[in-house]
């Protein structure tokens, strides 16, 4: 009827107003609202661009006028929000935690961290989500707080050609990564609630050499950024004094009785593990492909923005014929979907596939760890399943700000709760079988599996559930990497862990060889005594020290060069950073890499 | 009556039945148990010996002879205690934390992880806690842990004299550490069901270098310990599946709407910091005079049995002299006590000074957290404070094996509630100020003013208390140093994060000279080829490296000595550990320590 058409409008566009709303008289008085311009403001918890109009043309008929305005809309934001990428600053592209982690390590990327790059991200990533893409917010943050970071500790701003001539003691190059590295802990601390994790995630990036001094201020500020996110939240959600928003994202409570775990279901959270690492094996091996064939053919930034539009486009699309598709009708009473939409459902119900795509990802995923069980039904699960993995993954890699963390967790989450429903039909819809608490491990599993699960991962998904007996299920399950291969593509010098297992026979002499630099005899005749301004003492090796030894000194002390001697302390070279990240474990052992040329 | 007091006794005397025992019918069936026979079975999460017998005596009248039997008995299981360690083996004192903390940076210790240790601290330990001394349980799981994962990587016991020929891999003294590093991040998580808080304990100890994958072993060590220590303890609690004592302390729920704060509590919360660190430096201070005292006058093992049973003697009798002065009678009904003792109250009331001197340390610090307001008067708060404070001074160094977490986090929740009580005096009983939140942050404020307030203890509180929230304020507290301290007076070369400010000056050249070796004539014509067996690019460092530089050598690679060598690479000394330690920052500025020759 035009009158509940109009009341689920009213709804859809308040997001603190809905206790009221349940009063259809009151509803009546919320003014139609433009998509064009409510959009933006609400985009930080809020649908992506769309969503309103669907359900209005559905009543009028105009379904396929529906489709087409969705996706141009869709398509226009996605646009935008390529286009400042691709054509103003690049280095904006993705979560930019690949580029953070290379920065930590010791490479020098160019405009990683200044002004221009942070307002690029910021807009692309709102224009990303707004746009409907696959992605998440998530991980852009890391690289905003290590941008600010940074240049707070230079006290300029190269982009604004301003100098403030303030904590110039700061300038220093390993100052600013220290502060860098507070920056992406704060990051982390904000995105997820997780002051620990965030520290943790910096400490694995960055930290060479484990300084409690600093360790100390890096969780100082870690603490500080997801107490005042909470404070600011606090105040947005109208209810100064409550602090209980700690992270962009915040997974609810887990301490209900059918969320605790017992040790007979280790054995499944496993398998759940090894299903969440073949996933993401297939996600990883794909959009390596997709990664090689863009470098190859995708390289044009107007071809770029093409590809994001088309994914936007598509997304829509497949998401619309999915959603009219779908027969899966949910009572409206004692849901939690924000904005439920009717489509053919009965009044008084909403139509389930249309909650999981037009929420927000982090909502969705918050849905499907918390509805109470029966409210997705198995094939919308699995369906949703299917399409998000190949829209995630073709997502991934293109020229937008964005992050895959939430993407990872939502298609955990729904092949998650599918296994929880299989489990409870095999079981005879036993009481420990909860969906929720399945859609939780088969996020973690799938975060897991593409993102590479690190200590710092797991102690993030612990902070984010508040419930540290989670954490050796969030232990269980395996390791892929996806950062390091787009690292590995990227040929920069990147050192990891440990020196490759081959490679002790060899020397320094091998790798730094001095280049020939051609010095006429007047030249030898005029010297300049540099004495005074030399460091005596620099580190250096022997040219017989063997490459893991090396690249141990390298590693330990953060060092960009060292000096090789002879055994008459003759400088005989210099082995540079990029002369040890050269040789990498390949299939025939030791493999000589080619650099790009920085 | 004799029928309550036969009541009473039954109750105290069964940890399981307290829901059957609150009839008195079927309490009648439980016989009257011996003390000697039934403590140490019950020690873990039970009583001190003497509370059984004190509330019979009391009916009787026979208060002097109360008195005796209460002291002897303590007396009795800590000159037992404390022989074992002073006798047998005396690394076993103490909570073995800066023992650990030494062994981890590199300084060798004689038996600190023999198998024989851990038998005597392990046993030690009981019977301190038996003994009714104010110390904990938790520090000595660290030192324990340590101990078993040790052995596990060496696969022989010294002390058995067994060599079981397995791990033979692991017997490299790194490895060895590795595993040792392991071992006390899985003692703290069992402690305190942290093991996020353990594998940064380790870490901030042992780690000069950090190294992924170790970390990763580190944290699966810790997970799997307080998995299994949940597991066991569940079994214990007659319900398998529950996995809800993750720690042997556990420090209760915390998500209560009183136990949220507003921002502007935390300005109070940092006057409770302060507060915090003076009483920390206060009683750090008095250990210290105490410590310099027993290393002149109480060195023979004898004379230290005898302080340790004077100390458990004295502190029977202040203990008994308080709760039969005290008038603090509170009511039976919705109380939490375990051990209620009714003494001179009405009946259906027990004697809160009782209380909170008959629980173990553990039990009154979490009742001192949730009992509800009203439960204990200032005045009782006031007198146990500042008794227990002076006890746990002079407890703290005794030649027994027992941890001084516990002890710290009992006196600050006693003045942390008595400040809550207070403060709701003050704003006129305001329902923010729940006294149980300010005992949390008064046993957090002095946690950090007695033990220093690292990282891993921050996140020790967070965990125990399972509420993220709590971060900020536990990270408000000010930092002194008592392990540290202790370290110092041992006199062994640690090595601190960073070289002494002022020592830039000094070279390589000063710190290593070779040692002059009388070598004859004839021996110096007998040659032998070692080359093969040599390194042949060990690490070197010019003579004109300046002490920083070569202390980050140290600390970041793990280095035992360094070869200094001349401008033509001949090898001119040695530095080894002992050379860095020697030089500390005191009041004159850089001062040489003497070390003790091991």
């Amino acid at each position: 009827s035009p009158r509940s058409a109009f009341f689920r409008i009213g709804q859809m566009s308040n997001v603190d107003l809905d206790d009221e709303l349940l009063d259809p008289v009151s509803a009546r008085l919320v003014p139609y609202p433009s998509p064009l311009t409510t959009h933006p403001f609400f985009l930080w918890g809020c649908r992506p661009a769309g969503a309103l109009d669907i359900d209005k043309f559905t009543e009028r008929g105009g379904l396929s006028f529906s489709l087409l305005l969705w996706a141009t809309l869709n398509s226009a934001f996605v646009l935008v929000g390529s286009a400042i990428v691709a054509f103003v600053e690049p280095v904006a592209a993705g979560s930019g935690i690949p580029q953070i982690k290379c920065f930590l390590n010791g490479v020098k990327i160019p405009h990683v961290v200044r002004l221009k790059t942070l307002v690029i991200k910021v807009s692309g990533v709102i224009l990303s989500v707004v746009g409907g893409l696959a992605v998440g917010k998530e991980g852009p943050m890391i690289h905003s707080g290590s941008v600010i970071a940074a240049g707070i500790s230079q006290g300029r701003s190269t982009s604004l050609k301003r100098d403030f001539k303030i904590f110039e003691y700061f300038r220093r190059d390993t100052e600013k990564r220290d502060f860098v590295s507070a920056g992406a802990a704060a990051g982390v601390s904000a995105a997820f609630g997780a002051p620990v994790g965030g520290v943790l995630f910096s400490l694995e990036e960055g930290a060479s050499f484990w300084n409690q001094f600093l360790t100390w201020r890096i969780f100082f500020a870690s603490m500080i950024s997801t107490f005042t996110l909470n404070f600011v939240l606090s105040i947005y959600h109208g209810n100064i004094w409550d602090l209980s928003s700690p992270g962009l994202i915040n997974f609810g409570r887990f301490d209900t009785e059918t969320m605790v775990y017992t040790i007979h279901e280790i054995p499944i959270f496993i398998a759940m593990g090894v299903v969440g690492g073949i996933l993401g094996a297939v996600f990883n091996a794909l959009n390596y492909w997709l990664t090689m064939f863009r470098i190859r053919y995708i390289h044009r930034p107007c071809l770029q923005v093409i590809e994001a539009m088309l994914v936007a486009a598509v997304t829509a699309t497949v998401a619309f014929v999915l959603i009219y598709s779908s027969r899966d009708c949910q009572p409206l009473q004692g849901s939690s979907v924000s904005y439920p939409l009717q489509l053919f459902c009965a009044d008084g119900e909403y139509n389930s596939m249309a909650a999981a795509f037009f929420n927000t990802p982090e909502k969705s995923v918050v849905s499907l760890f918390h509805d109470p069980p029966g409210s997705y039904n198995p094939v919308t699960l699995g369906l949703f399943t299917l399409v998000y993995f190949f829209l995630a993954c073709w997502t991934y890699g293109l020229t937008v700000s964005a992050g895959v963390f939430i993407p990872s967790l939502l298609i955990g989450a729904a092949w998650g709760r599918l296994f929880g429903i299989s489990l409870s039909y095999v079981t005879g819809a036993a009481i420990w079988a909860d969906p929720g608490k399945y859609a939780l491990m088969g996020a973690a599993a799938q975060l897991g599996g593409i993102v590479r699960m690190t200590l710092s991962l797991t102690v993030i998904m612990m902070e984010a559930t508040s419930n540290p007996t989670y954490g050796l299920p969030f232990l269980l399950v395996p390791c892929f990497g996806l950062y390091d291969m787009h690292i590995q593509l990227q040929s920069v010098p990147f050192l990891h862990w440990e020196a490759p297992v081959t490679s002790h026979s060899l020397t320094a002499r091998y790798g730094g060889t001095v280049a020939s630099i051609h010095v006429s005899q007047d030249e030898r005749e005029c010297t300049m005594d540099l004495s005074e301004f030399m460091n005596p003492s620099p580190y250096t090796v022997p040219q017989e020290a063997s490459l893991p030894r090396v690249f141990k000194l390298f590693r330990a002390l953060g060092l960009r060069h060292l000096v090789v001697v002879d055994n008459c302390n003759q400088v005989v070279g210099l082995v540079t950073r990029k002369d040890l990240a050269r040789y990498r474990l390949g299939k025939g052992g030791l493999e000589e890499l080619s650099l790009a040329q920085t």
